[in-house]
């Protein structure tokens, strides 16, 4: 059976596109507290993986090692804008371990926040490794590889140590055998396919820590705390987790991944959220995670943050006609009857 | 019920996303060829009317009375990508009918030819609205206002005699009321709702315009003629309109739509074919109109066209993960059966 239509996109008085998708809301006991469509599919979860993918850098004292700041926590969970604030602090994170950006297995790709794009159009500059969106993510793995004295080249590997240290960290938070099948990421790194209600799982593991070994429960509290921290690092101006991260002050961490699983995180409630639009559109991802928020209650009245749940379509002269936004779906899901604190 | 999956998108061995949707194959004698999903939903065609919203352009005597060429019938129907070839011939146009760039209703947009667009960055140019991709249709219906002497100012609007006469042929056409209900495209047009099978229909008048009256088969004739004269004017360098229409060797015209309707017409057989993506991606839309054109026995072994029916999905080192392609019910899907010349 398909999945229900979580967004719509109207012109005039129709509608003209649908994404249908699938949600869950799990407990850091491992219940799910809320399903919409089909939650056992398995994809991969993407950059929405990053947060578990720093577990690592932190539990294997890589991070307190190296006296990093929650500023490179955030970045190692980030998928970046490019701009000088994310770039200036990989190259410093690099040369600090040791590291250049030649050891980045990532490859460029243009840079996303148009005012520095723009400047290297202008100047004829090309983007570089560092530029990458998971630099900071690359830059964690290589401090791991570091930390523990071993070859970094290959670090992206599936068979490397690193790699290993995630999959086997994912598989335990999640509840699944860590011999997971898996693909390769735009930037490179392994990424490991599991269900969408076994993400959540994992998710809701980061936002309540109680039952985990006391180096893992510092690592996620560390990870939680330095994303909502620092959210313009985890994405950059303007994006979606930045907006969404600050509108909701505190209570929650997300996190996007390109045609995958888009996170979410709240902590005092112990709840992971994981949903996946079926055709893999960011605008739709974007607009579903912040209609679930705001069900429960956790978006506030932020205004860049509301822009995303009703999002207006504008023709070329900057008219208004048709709209981005939730449908029945999600607007009448109960999401309301979620054990949040008021 | 949902409609079927038409497109696939892989990483590694396992789908990453899916893109569902419906496809009509209608013949000029009314009659459905072959349907997938729902038919009947009605939705805009946006920019795949582009064919139709030229005829009046034709019918009224316009274009001869101002001589227009091939090429000017060629822009009328055109997304274009702002190239050049397209602007300079927007430009001259519009001068030659005794306007300018300023009597167009479209807003400017960023240029989609990124050669033109780096270079417009570099010397810092902003776009104006004959780089809109809807420039020469906009002409088009300026040169009808002209040619009926009648005011050009607010000939976007709903009610001028030139959106009328649209209105009015496409619901012959189609074989439905012109009361259509209606929004406002992109480039502030009117553009009409209308359902799949219908629109199929009328495209499949243009394909084979025996049964028209004398001034329309004629209108319908030569735009058929311009666009297969010229793919490069209907879209743009390495645009799958262009890339399509050669590879189909002059056998077959193509229109995308933004969000809509992706538009066929196969003269040799009087086949209109209509199709859309529900979630309203390009590239899903891309790839099924060249998947129906190649089961249809008409796309041939050009390189780039088959490279829309196949598409690797490349990481950031240009290494392939992943492909984008036809799903099952698309590649199972019988149109060998259809009556095409062989």
């Amino acid at each position: 059976m398909a999945n229900p239509i979580l967004v719509e996109v109207t012109r005039g008085n129709s509608v003209e596109s649908v994404h249908r998708g699938a949600l869950a809301v799990a407990h850091a006991d491992g219940g799910i507290m809320f399903a919409l469509g089909d939650i056992g599919r398995a994809v991969y979860p993407r950059s929405s993986l990053k947060p578990i993918q720093a577990l690592p850098l932190l539990e294997s004292g890589a991070a307190d090692a190296f006296q990093l700041g929650d500023e490179e926590i955030a970045l190692a969970c980030a998928s970046h804008s490019g701009e000088p604030m994310h770039t200036s602090r990989v190259a410093a994170w690099l040369k600090h371990i040791g590291c250049s950006e030649a050891d980045l297995a990532c490859g460029p790709h243009p840079v996303r926040y148009e005012p520095v794009w723009v400047d290297m159009v202008r100047h004829g500059y090309r983007p570089t490794r560092i530029h990458n969106n998971c630099s900071g993510k690359h830059t964690g793995f290589l401090t791991v590889g570091r930390h523990w004295n071993i070859a970094t080249e290959g670090y992206e590997r599936h068979d490397h140590p690193v790699q290993q240290a995630v999959v086997q960290t994912l598989g335990e938070l999640a509840g699944v055998s860590p011999e997971l099948p898996w693909g390769i990421d735009g930037c490179t790194a392994p990424n490991f396919l599991l269900p969408l209600a076994a993400f959540a799982r994992a998710l809701a593991k980061l936002a309540d820590s109680s039952t985990l070994s006391a180096p893992r429960a510092s690592a996620a509290r560390r990870i939680v705390r330095a994303m909502i921290a620092y959210p313009e690092l985890v994405a950059g101006t303007g994006r979606s987790d930045t907006v969404l991260m600050r509108a909701c002050d505190g209570r929650v961490v997300t996190k996007a991944g390109a045609e995958a699983y888009y996170a979410g995180i709240v902590p005092e409630a112990g709840l992971g959220i994981a949903l996946k639009i079926d055709d893999g559109a960011g605008r739709a991802a974007e607009t579903a995670i912040a209609a679930v928020l705001d069900k429960l209650g956790l978006l506030g009245d932020d205004r860049a943050a509301r822009d995303l749940v009703r999002v207006p379509v504008l023709n070329t002269r900057g008219v208004i006609v048709g709209e981005r936004r939730a449908a029945p779906a999600l607007t009448n899901a109960e999401l309301e009857a979620l054990p949040l604190p008021t």
